[in-house]
Parts: structure tokens; C-alpha cells; sequence
């Protein structure tokens, strides 16, 4: 039982985590929306889930591999702006921050997406720095010892979510250590996400952009 | 040594963390804002702290204890519009909200503070939600299994960013249960910040307020 | 060594929880059963394990594959009543939930199985709320935040059982989340079983339908 | 804002858990109630608070020092059965154990308390296992490694809710133990509350004996 | 490097703990003992690497499946005596038991296996005592609440080792609450191993057998 | 109500853990023990609460403050061996070490107290390890990394029971990390009791002295 | 029993970690100290117990109250050199890096102290960066997020000692997350002592500054 | 990008942590460095990852399989002197140690590797001590009770790096009880890396070394 009056009351679409669900229960999940001529986004899908759809429905979607996501039928239009930023410490922690940007992409935005920009080579950051100045949210995808978000924090005045992942070993603790040392941030007015959650960190920043543009 | 240069690049001055810091050393940051005519928030400034202060401090902040906050000097001027509300459970996790409504006055807004409209008694929450659908942002505000965060999320449309608190005992573990509750929420764009954070929600609906604003 | 002196003491049979035991001696268990023309529940029963019986131990067996519990040979006779109902938050809950349902189910009950109605659309469990009121025992399957029971826990009289899942990811921690959330909750009354244990739930409303009917 | 239509709903009244709270917040509950004629049930008054409230409210309290309770006003009138047996394995909860009967006694009930029946020294609850078995709901509140409420599990038909306490040191980490090995227990039906929470379980019973008295 | 002294000072050989080794690795160890014409046990030896291993080492290796236990050439003489009793809660214990009782016979013992023997069914156990009771030590095995040693210890002189496994799921945390809760034991003299660490406790069982032999 | 018969069942006699309970709960306790004109070992028994007994009890006491024991009216006679080797790595671990000698004593045993032996410091052990050689039993005491009991394991024949101490911090994590360490050992036989608990080391070196004796 | 062996073998004075001590036992180890005419460091004493210390032995300690650090009789001859920083990320790590600072002292270095360069505000580091490159070893304490040593490890060539301390709140977890932080920091070449452990640090920084100077 | 300035900052080059990249990411890696005629260490690198790269750049690897690592073109040139130890404790250490032994021979050194020296056989150590005596800087390896490096830290004056490893079941919890009790150690000035982190180890050693030299 999809939930479509979701958007009237809080101005985002349900999406759809298929992480857990047999792509019997995805197959019907899209009839359930191709029959109202609807869109939908679908997370954490697996590349084996997605050649298992019937091809009818394989044809109406746009997939990315890299962070799992697709579009089903056609994503919101796209807006004339670039106001975002989704900057990602390194290589490993691009499948989230691409998650976090291909959720804001079906919503119409056009984030700038800013890698390998790891406190451990500071200057990196301090190269793009004003690139990301300039934008109205900043989303800082971060494993490892997480500190990207705080660095951050401490240079912009806009609003910074923090997205830890679970890259590492060891101490990193599936990213607990991440999660835990943005929440523990001296960087004030850091917001954070449950780890991996680019998909949650890109709604939060939404409902912050449509605040700034009513 | 203060970091007067803050607010230029964050638009949030300096606060002082009170918890920890020796009498003395108070006294000092305090002669270090009043000689350059400043103004300065104060958290976690225990009853015991404040009035060891000398009188001629005393006599220039405005202390508040249930929040345990201390203006000093004048705060910044009211701002004509009520358009945050900070949200609590239970009369427990007064003291954190009440940091949040603190925070977000020194720096000239007006929140709401709406109290008592824990899940458990679930219309008292419904009796006001009109209200809340009316703010810019929301801070939620819960301890124990804190839901409520959950459930507002749901029911608006406005950034809403969650406070856990170390209210409760057993599983409650100090407010980490009610932490990695709202973290796994499954409502989408829910932010949070670390555990009793009254200050970091203000602060993170400061800058988004300031971008609203803008 | 089945413990066929369970039921007298206690009213409940022994069933056979199948995780982690070979085929073999599964196979071993239900001979012991049919000797004595008896009956019994599995539980856990991979489908893996299913396959792998003697057909003539199939043939005997009514398996359900979302919820892997089997019964071997004939289960209770039903009773002529519903009284009991099984929520469930998410449709990922639908294993847990299921393995409750079919608990009962084996024991003549004919319980409501509700499901989709968690707390961060309100509104869906508000419209099934006065049906959950009739009930005697309500048993609440939810994952992540896991606040489906704490609301339940406030709107009926009812005996509620509280059952946490493993759905969920990064800071749900297997379930931990939902089960100290749960453990935490400000909703009086509410007890709770072990993560994912539907079939202890099922054996605890049993406990107490059977209690309601002496 | 106290919550006077709990009853209504949950057939449980509102109850105050004190920890935490002011005396002069509990000072003010104290008097909305008598405002309404009505009654009510403190948790966790610690002595110190309780000493310092107004002469006139003490006058009108039951104080129960072990387990901190106290009745406001005249509690529900007795009923006429014992029905209930709170079972401990230790002295050193005692504590608990006398919350979870004072709660019931306040709503009417009679509880049968038992005590020291640790299963270390396994005859001592087998000479009370015949009276327990005439119960219709029981309590058993066991620390350490809790294994009471597993062994009374194996030996009573009846609904078995366990509490563990946050006696022990160690490895008993504050009660964390003992709450995970009865969550654990292999005693099908074994329901749980928090640590320490005999108020709890004696909400859970009475929500139990509501059903069988209905 | 075989430590071929260590017999000298403690009095157990040296055994391999075969998980994590590659092959190639085991053979060489196999044939540094084959060199000296000794004995030695393989623990953790996994069914697909005792196949692996040259069909020569092969026919030397006396193999039991369940434990994953070997003995290469001849094990120890055996001793003329029963004097040691291996206690498990469930069958799902049972490999671990079986180690237990592998590695004491490898030294010539001949353990007592005593199976299904769990508290939520005591009397299977009080049937047993009289016999347990006769034994010089105990190893009690026991995963989930684990409340086998506990139970035991209360009721006979001799030493009694708990060995917790890693049976159960949730809150049995792989073994850790087992294992704490038998370290929390209130039965005085309890001591405790690793989890699921058989052979550690046959190793602590020969040590204190051979002081009884002296 | 005290466990008379425990020696008759255990050989050991039951002991009263004071931490927790009341100067009056004490008080009855000796009382119930002096009307038998019995004797009991009192652990955990702090000095105010010593100091708080009538005067009539304190003649009859024994009492031990670095171990905080006390020996009410006469302890076992003793014997005439020294068989047993109570090891601490810390001067930070005498109190633990103490309970056990304490403990021992009570029995009759003289046990040798060898201390400042920790392996960071390794010929100091050295220098002992004959003297150790020569007992039956070794209890090793250790907190922070814990090596000692390793140590001596590999060094000796007889039994090795470790008890973990909650010395030290951070990384020490109040005794885990001790405990954790002797659980994961490489030295075979090594069985390990709760935190700090010394009474319990104690306990299983007199189980394993009895059958020695035996 | 004092290892005055120990600075033959690791070039290190054995130091004595008051806390947990007595009173009487450490006046003991002066008056050992004292009777060789030796030097100590005590770390660890708290102004209570170093007042209470006798007046003749107060006379001869240098007492510093912020890092809780005495030197007992004269420290080592000053060495004519600077090649070492404590770097502190905010003024409340000022008692753990004061801890490493007088250790160094003790031995006759001259370390330089740089503090409040936590990384939320960036360019205090790097203002400081170029004399912080001038250094031999680099000790770097800070709590919360612990990003400093990280940011540093990527700008010097030099070994980078990082120390976590136990500042901060809720996730924090009493410097656990500074800790995980550190060792799952991709600088490479980091390592890392226990939480507040200043003292280690520059023990290990000492090591290699004799290295450097041999 | 690859972060080719490092080497300037820090003297260490960047290396590729391979665990989690993509086969086609790693090809564009060594593309880059080929294109500028550089070097570059590949770190866990999985043998289906460096048979799935094209023959040519095969070719040009030296791929050592327990470590995981390979040298892209050709490594450092040979220094001609051996002063670093790499220590373990056991054989399943051994591909930790030789992932450090690896990098030092990369950077060219010729570091000593002593393997099966934990401190359960004490003498093996002992053997080797005179030999690590010599070296300038020590790396020891080390899991389950992780006692070795406490150990040779009293026993040497050189720098002393700890590498946990995940060594281990049950209590060692995968690493973390080694790592925590290497932080607890009393060996003063022993400094750990994260667990398995044999290429930390190295890079710290390395900066070490180059002090020593400079």
C-alpha cells in the first residue's frame, strides 16, 4: 500500500528501499504506481533486482549502478539552478554521495558533486572552498574518522548535513565511529543522518531548499 | 583566545561550553567580551558557576537555570516574526528544549515552545499540530523511545531537526536509545544532533532560517 | 529428546526452532512426532531444509515460505473467534508478523493481520484503530524507531506485545534500536520479546487468551 | 498538563515517575489533582523529596520507602482475590519487587510477594512452585543472570513477565545482562520489561487480569 | 614452530586450532609432528579442509564431523575411570559439548555426555543430578540465558566450568549475553571460558584432574 | 532468610554480599547467624557500614578494610598447608587479591600473597615462578591489559583461575577489556571469573582443594 | 616494591599513577624514593592528596594543579633544545596535554605548547602550522571529533602522537568516539595512546627523541 | 586523483587501499601513476582483483599474497642497514606483519620478521630479545589477549607500535579486545595503530626512521 498523499502533507514523494524485498514486491509496487501514470524513486537497488523486472518495466526506468538508484518513469522537471553541494572525502564514500545526488536530481536539482576532498590532504578542500561557499546547502558524505562535516561547518554559513559511511575497518566500526564523531563535532549547527543515508540527507536538504525558495 | 572572527564566516558568534571549565576561567572570557563591548551566549552555566561570578558580571547577564543559559550583555535584537517551534515529549526534557528556545532568542527569534505532546497520549500531540504546520522549522525535542520526532516528520512539511536526551534509565541508555531511534526513523529528511543538544538544533535552525531569509 | 510433557505444564507445545539443526535431524524429530501420531510447529524452516525432507515427511507438512514455519501434520483444531491482532509497522515486518500469525493460526486462532501502518504515516493506523480495539491481545511487529507500539500502548486497553525487528540498517543495529526503543517506551504496560521473535509473542498472547478464556 | 483521560482509554491512570523532577513541579501535580478530588500513584520519590513536600500534601500520602512509592489520596478500592503472585530472586531486589506490588496494590490487588528464590539454590522455589502455580499472572523480578523468570517459564501455564534488575556488578553491567538473557531465555512466551521497571510489569499484569476479570 | 616443551611445563600438549590456517600450512604442522613420531589434536578443522589434506594424513587422522575435532596418530592411552561429566542445555550445544568431550578423550578420559538437560524444562535435569553428582568435575554448556551452570553449581560440591555458545539470535548477541550471565552467576565457584571454547574447558577440567591424581 | 543447607550441597557456606544492603539488613543477617551460634564470611562489607553494626556484633567481627571482609565469630580452623598462590600484576589490584586470600583463609587455607609481579615488568615474575611452581591452585589478579594469568598459564601445571580487575581507564573500560583479555587467552585452561570478584576465584580454588584433598 | 631497574632497561624512571592510591602508600614511595635520593613523577595526584601529604615531603615537589603532576625531588637537567609540540584542540584538553607537557619537562625537554587550533576553526591552525613543522615529534590531544591529529598527520613529516580525551557529552561516549576516530584516521603513520593518557604519549615521544639524538 | 603532493608534506607516498574499489577504479589508478613514471604500494589487494587487471600492468607488479600487497613498478631502492623489527605473537598474525614488513620493504628497509612469540610460550621470546634489542624501532603484532607488545615494551627502550589484529573469536571480538587492551597496557610510551593495520604501523615506523636518520 504505497503512501501518495505523502507529498500534499510533507512535499516529497514515498520512494521506495529495496533492500529486503523480493522483486515480486517491487514488480507490484510499480504496476501499483504505472497505474496511476505516476514517478517513483527506488534505493538500494541491486543490480540483480533490477535485470530481474520485467522488461517492460526496465524500460521505463533510468538505473545507476554506482549508488543503486532509479528513476521510474520520468523525474521531477529540472529546476534552473545550481545551489547545492554534495562533497565526499574520498573515492570509497562515493556510492552515498552519489545517492544523496541522484535523490536530489529526480527532485529537479542539479547538485555539485565534489570528491576526494579528505581533511587528511587539507588543501584539496581549501581549493573548492568557494565553490561550496557559494551554494545554499551543503551535504559533507564522510567515513573513516568523519571529519570533512566539521571542517566545513567551521567555514560556511549555510546549513552542512553530515552522511558518515561505512568505509573502514577496525575502529571505523561500520561507521559507527563516523556517526558518532559528526554527532560529537565542536562545528555548531551540524545536523547528521543514520549512516549511508544519502537518500535522507538529500530530503532534509530539500525541505530546506523549498523553504528558502517559497 | 575567542573566536571573534566567527560569526563573519558562520553567521553564528562564539558561544561559551560552561560544563568543565574552571570559575576563573569564565571570569576571563567574560572581561575579554566585555572589552571589546561584546555580547556572548553561555550553556551548561551551573547555578554554583553563575554565582561565583563577581557581582559586576552577575549584574550584566540574564541567567536563566532550567536551560542553565546565560546571556551576557545585550542579545541581539528581536526579530518581528514567530516562525520556529520547539517541540518536547515530556515536562523531562524541558531543560533541552528551553536551551533551544534560548539560543534561538539571543539571536532575536521567537519559538514557540510547545510542551507534553509525547506519542503515548498521542491527540495531545494532534490538538496542536495546525500550529506547528505553521512554522518555518521544527526542533523535536524526546527522550526514552523518542518517537515523536518520528511522527511530526510525517505530518509536515518544514525541515524538522531531532534532539534525543539523556532522559530515562535501563535501555534508555543515557539518551543513546532514543539517539539511533531517530536516526533509523524512517521518516524522511529527519536531521539530528548529538544527545541533550538543545544549542546545535538552535544553531542549525539559525542558519537555516538566515537562508530562508535571504 | 522432545519434551512431550511441555503442553501439560505449561499448555503450549514444544516446537522445533530449525535454524541451525541439519536435515537429519529434523528428519529425527518428526519420526519421533509421528510415532506417537502427534503434532507439531516449526519454526525458522529454510526453504533449503524444506526441500531436503523425505517426500513423505513433505507430504505431511502445510510450510508457509515468508513467514518458514511449518506444520507437521494436523494443527489445532480452529476456535470460533478473532481476537486477536497482529500490526505490523512496514511490509519488511511481514516475516515476523506472519510467523506470530501462523503461531496462532496453529493453535485454532484466526488472527487480524494488519499491516503498513507505521507512525510516519499517522493517519494509516488511526483508520484501522477501532478495529484493533476490539481486540483482547494485541501483538505489534516494527523495526528501526519501532514506535508503532508505544502509540498502540496509548490508544487501547488491551495487553500489547511489543516485537522488535532486525529491518533496518547503519544506527538500527540489527534490531537492538527497536528493541531498547520499545524496552524505553513511556507507554505503560507494554512488554516485549526477543528481536524478530514472533513466535514468542504468539506463545505469550497464548498465555494470557488462554487466561481470558478459563 | 497531566493526562486525565488516560484512564478512559487504557483503563490505567495517569502515574508520576519523580526522578528528575523538582519538588516544587511534583508540589504542583499534587495540587491539579486535588483540585479534581481525585488520586494518584508516585514512582521513584526519593525520600529527601518526599520529606520536602508541604506538611499538608505528606498528610495525604501512603509512603513506602523500599520501593520509593507513595499513594496521593485513597488508592482503588481492595478487590477480593489473590491473583497475582511478584516473585524474586534475591533481597537485593526487593526494590523492584515491591514497586511492581505496590502499583497493583494501589489499583485493588492482593499480590503474593515471594522472595528469595534464586535458582542457585533451586529447592527454595520448587516448596513455593505450588502456590505459584495457582496464580493467574506472575511477575519475576531476578538480576545477575536472571534465570528466574526462565525456570518459573518452564513450570506455570500462567503469563510470565520478566523484570530484570540492575543488582550486580560487572559483567551484570547495570542490569544489561540480566534484561538480554531473559529477552534470550528459551522459556517460550516469557515476555520483558526495562530494567528496574516493576512498575511496569504491574501495568502489564493488570492489563492481563482487566481481560481474564472481563 | 610446534611448542613441543609446553607438555613439560603444563602438562597439555600442544594442539593445532585449524580456522583461519590454510592447508598447506596444516599439512607442514602434520608432518613436523609425523617427523617425531607424536600424537596431536586439530580443533576447528572444517570438513572441507580435513578433505583436502593428503589422503597419507588422512588415514592417520581419527575425524568427528560435529566437534571438527582430530586426533593425528594415536591419541593418549584411556584411563580406567569415568570421572568427568559434559553437561549441554540443547542439542543446538551440542558441537561444543562434543569438542569438550573429544579433547578429554583425547587424553585418555571418559566423559559423561549429558544432553537436552535446559532449565525451562527442569526436571530432565533433576533427573540426571544423582549422576552428575558423582562426577569429580563438571563442564556445563549452555548458550541463550545460559542458566544451566548457574543451576548446577547450586547443587554440587565438585568444580564446575561454564562454557557459553553462541546459539540464539538477538539479544543472545552471538554468546554474549551467555557468556556474561554465567560470569554474573550468583553460584559461588563458577568459572568460566570463552565462548563456544570446548576445548579451553577440557583443558581446565585435565589440569584440575590431574592435581586429583596426584 | 539464609541458605543453611548450601554446605551440605556445595561444601561451601553461604556468604553475605554487602554492597547494596541495609545496616539493618546486616544486622539481622548476624543476628540469625549468631542464634545458630554459626559463623559467615561478610564481603563488599564498606567501613561505614562496619562501623554502623551494635557494638556487641563489631566485638565478634574480624574485619579486613583493604578487602573490605569480615569473619563474624570464628572461621574454619586451619589447616596446616600453604597450597595455593593468590598473584597480582598491581598494588591497584590488592583488594581483589585480598578478598580471595581473605576468602581462603576463612576455609582454613594460608594462601601465599605474591604482588607486583605485572609482566610489563617481566623478571619479576620470573623471579617467582618457582615459588608459584609448587602450588596446587594459582589465582592471577589483573586489571588493564590482564597479560598475567597468559603468562603463568604457559608456565605452570596446576589450575589457573584469572580474575579481571576494574584498575584503570579509558581503553580499560572499567575490567571489560581485563576480562575480555583472559577470555581470549592463548593459554590453554585458563577459566576466568566476573570483575573484581575474588570471593568467586576463591570459591572455585576451593572446589578444586577439596578434590585434591578428596 | 619499586622497579628502579626499570630506566636500565627502557631508558624511562618507573612513575607512580596516584590515583586509586592511598595516601599512605605513596608517602611510602617517596620515602623510598627519598632514601635512595632518587627523582619521581607522579601523575595523577589530586590537590586533596597532595595536601595531605606531610609538610617535609610537600617542601620537596614541584606541584602543578591543571595537570594534576608532581615532580618529587629535582626533575633531569634541562636539555638546551625545543624539538617537540603539544598541540591541544581546545582550551578543555588543557589538563591531558599539560599531563605530556610536564612529562616532558620531567625529562628535560622544552615542548612547546600550542593550544585552541581545534579544526572548526581552521586557520588557527594553520597559522601555527609552519613552527609546528619545525618540530621533531608532534603530540596531538583533542576530544569530541578529534579531527586535529588527522589534519596534522597530512601537513608534517614527523611522527604524530595523537592522544583522545575524554572531553564532551552524549556521543561522545567519554572520549571512546575521539579514540575510534584517531585509529580509523586515514593519515598515515598516526598512531594513538589511551584516552587522556598524556603521560604515555610523551613516554613514547621520549623514545624517539632519544632515537633521534643517538 | 591521486594526492601526488604528499610526498612532498609528509615523506610518505600515497598508497591505494584496495578493499572495496573497483577492478576499473584500480586500473585508472595505475594508469596515472604509469603516465607519470611513479611508484605506487597497492594494500590489500585481493588476488581476484589482481588477476581481473589487464596482463600489462600485471607485469609490472610484484604481488605478495598473505599480505595482499603489490609494488607497481619498482619500490624504493634498498637501503643497506636492518633496524626495525616486525614482531607476532602468532602465525595467524602473520599477514598483518607481513603487510607491514611489506611497506618498510617498500619505502627499503630490510626489517627483521620473528614470528610465534606470544607470550603463552614465554621462552620463544625470550630467545629472540637480545636481537630486537638492536633494532630502532619495534613493531609488534598481536591478537586475543594482545599481550606481546606490554611485554617487550619492558624489556627494550626503542619506540614500540602495537598492531591489534582481528585474530580470534567469541570475547576477542574481531579484534577490538586486543586493541583496547594494548591502549590499557602499563608499558609506558607504547603507542597502538587500528586493528590489522599493518601499513600504519609501517608509515610510523617510517617517519621514526627518517628522524633517526635526518
Amino acid at each position: 500500500m504505497l503512501d501518495f498523499a505523502r507529498e500534499a502533507r510533507t512535499g516529497l514523494d514515498e520512494a521506495v528501499f529495496c533492500a529486503g524485498k523480493t522483486v515480486a514486491h517491487i514488480v507490484a509496487i510499480l504496476q501499483q504506481v504505472e497505474s496511476r501514470s505516476g514517478r517513483i524513486l527506488l534505493t538500494r537497488l541491486h543490480p540483480d533486482q533490477f535485470t530481474a523486472l520485467p522488461e517492460s518495466q526496465q524500460k521505463q526506468i533510468d538505473y545507476e549502478p554506482v549508488s543503486q538508484t532509479a528513476y521510474f518513469s520520468q523525474p521531477h522537471p529540472p529546476l534552473d539552478t545550481r545551489r547545492i553541494a554534495v562533497v565526499a572525502a574520498g573515492t570509497s564514500d562515493a556510492s552515498v554521495a552519489r545517492e544523496a545526488a541522484r535523490t536530489l536530481t529526480y527532485y529537479g536539482e542539479s547538485p555539485a558533486e565534489i570528491t576526494d576532498v579528505g581533511v587528511a590532504g587539507l588543501w584539496r578542500l581549501l581549493e573548492r572552498i568557494e565553490e561550496i561557499r557559494t551554494m545554499k546547502v551543503v551535504i559533507a558524505v564522510a567515513g573513516m574518522d568523519a571529519a570533512l562535516p566539521t571542517v566545513i561547518g567551521g567555514l560556511v554559513a549555510a546549513p552542512v548535513i553530515g552522511v558518515p559511511t561505512s568505509v573502514g575497518y577496525g575502529a571505523s566500526e561500520n561507521g559507527q565511529t563516523a556517526l558518532k564523531a559528526m554527532l560529537a563535532s565542536c562545528s555548531p549547527g551540524l545536523t547528521v543522518t543514520n549512516i549511508d543515508n544519502g537518500y535522507g540527507a538529500a530530503c532534509a536538504a530539500l525541505r530546506i531548499l523549498r523553504l528558502a525558495a517559497a
